[in-house]
């Protein structure tokens, strides 16, 4: 095998907007490919971040502060990185990733209104040499996001029972951060039909694909 | 009743120091004061704080990252200062705690080699405004303390587990940063018998016990 290092692709975006669907799009493109991947998550993604994901999410215990919430979601992702996204990425292993870090500013900060100083400064301790190589940001309207979540007939958990103007904050961050970060994210309508979704997704993954083969081909 | 703050005192040292006693010691000099206290403790201290606690100390799960466990200490933390800390304080209720940021400085920093730069900004992002008004550091060599551990017939957690070396590197961490805040740490020896510790824990004591005496008689 080559000694490439794996590319790092992360999945953003609110409640209900489809990022389950398209993982497993991009995973099935890797496969064509012949790339090795690994599927993952956050919150969560090791035993022990799991077990954090569980506190967080848990909807019947009392509420955390804010700056707790955010200082636990960086300490799953610590462990997250330390186990499996480094080691897989260092194998030539690709990580496709449901959320990472630009969750915690569209939820954290936007949604819950902590500051991109704090942020930041996480961000810089936990993973300041480590950034996705392509973020695909699913963006829709959050009224027919909400929808969406509703027909799923699940119970929702802590942050899916917010209300929608706090979903409308967590959008704009998304938007804010992908603004701030055009090399690196790639805007998709998640409000068209689901082929010309995974269409889209398909054109911003290709050249990925494409560099990885060709350097393949070279060796 | 006055508008004054409550007073912030901790509690430090590795295992088997005798915090527990002497906490209890302080408690009973507040109630022949007539000062309201709130004992409580870290990791913990909060139902969700506890819940962190129970994680961080369990043995029989795969150990968290060392960073992790670094995040996860001040998570729980921010969510002490924020709902018993900050407020029993304002109250002008005397806050008595069970270890608190130097112990992160002495057990993740000393023990597992996080840097004090990397505790520094945890510890601005947690409380930049809050420090305690005392700190009392029951020191004593690390094979006595252990053995004092061992008669307890207890099962050890996972901190307790650890090795001569590793408590000997966080005893070290815990007098050098006695030594880097003098003002509001008191150095107790905790190898004496326990009317000599106890009669050290007194006289540091008893500055802060008059100040309120005094301020109280003459408003």
């Amino acid at each position: 095998m080559s000694e490439q290092k794996g590319r790092f692709i992360t999945l953003e975006g609110g409640e209900g907007v489809g990022k389950t669907t398209n993982i497993n799009f991009i995973t099935a493109q890797l496969d064509a490919a012949a790339i090795p991947w690994v599927k993952t998550r956050e919150p969560g993604g090791t035993p022990f971040a799991e077990a954090v994901r569980n506190l967080l999410l848990a909807s019947d215990t009392d509420a955390p502060s804010h700056l707790t919430e955010l200082l636990l979601m960086f300490a799953g992702r610590a462990d997250h990185l330390d186990k499996v996204i480094r080691p897989a990425l260092a194998k030539g292993i690709w990580v496709i990733c449901d959320r990472f870090t630009d969750a915690s500013y569209a939820y954290q900060g936007g949604g819950r209104g902590q500051s991109e100083t704090q942020l930041a400064l996480l961000e810089k301790l936990v993973h300041s040499d480590l950034q996705p190589d392509l973020t695909l940001l699913l963006d829709m309207p959050v009224e027919a996001a909400s929808l969406r979540v509703d027909n799923r007939g699940q119970q929702r958990d802590r942050f899916e029972q917010e209300q929608l103007d706090f979903f409308q904050r967590v959008r704009d961050a998304y938007l804010q951060r992908a603004h701030q970060h055009p090399l690196r994210f790639r805007l998709v309508d998640a409000s068209l039909n689901l082929e010309a979704v995974k269409t889209q997704v398909g054109e911003y993954l290709k050249p990925l694909i494409d560099e990885a083969l060709a350097t393949r081909s070279s060796v």
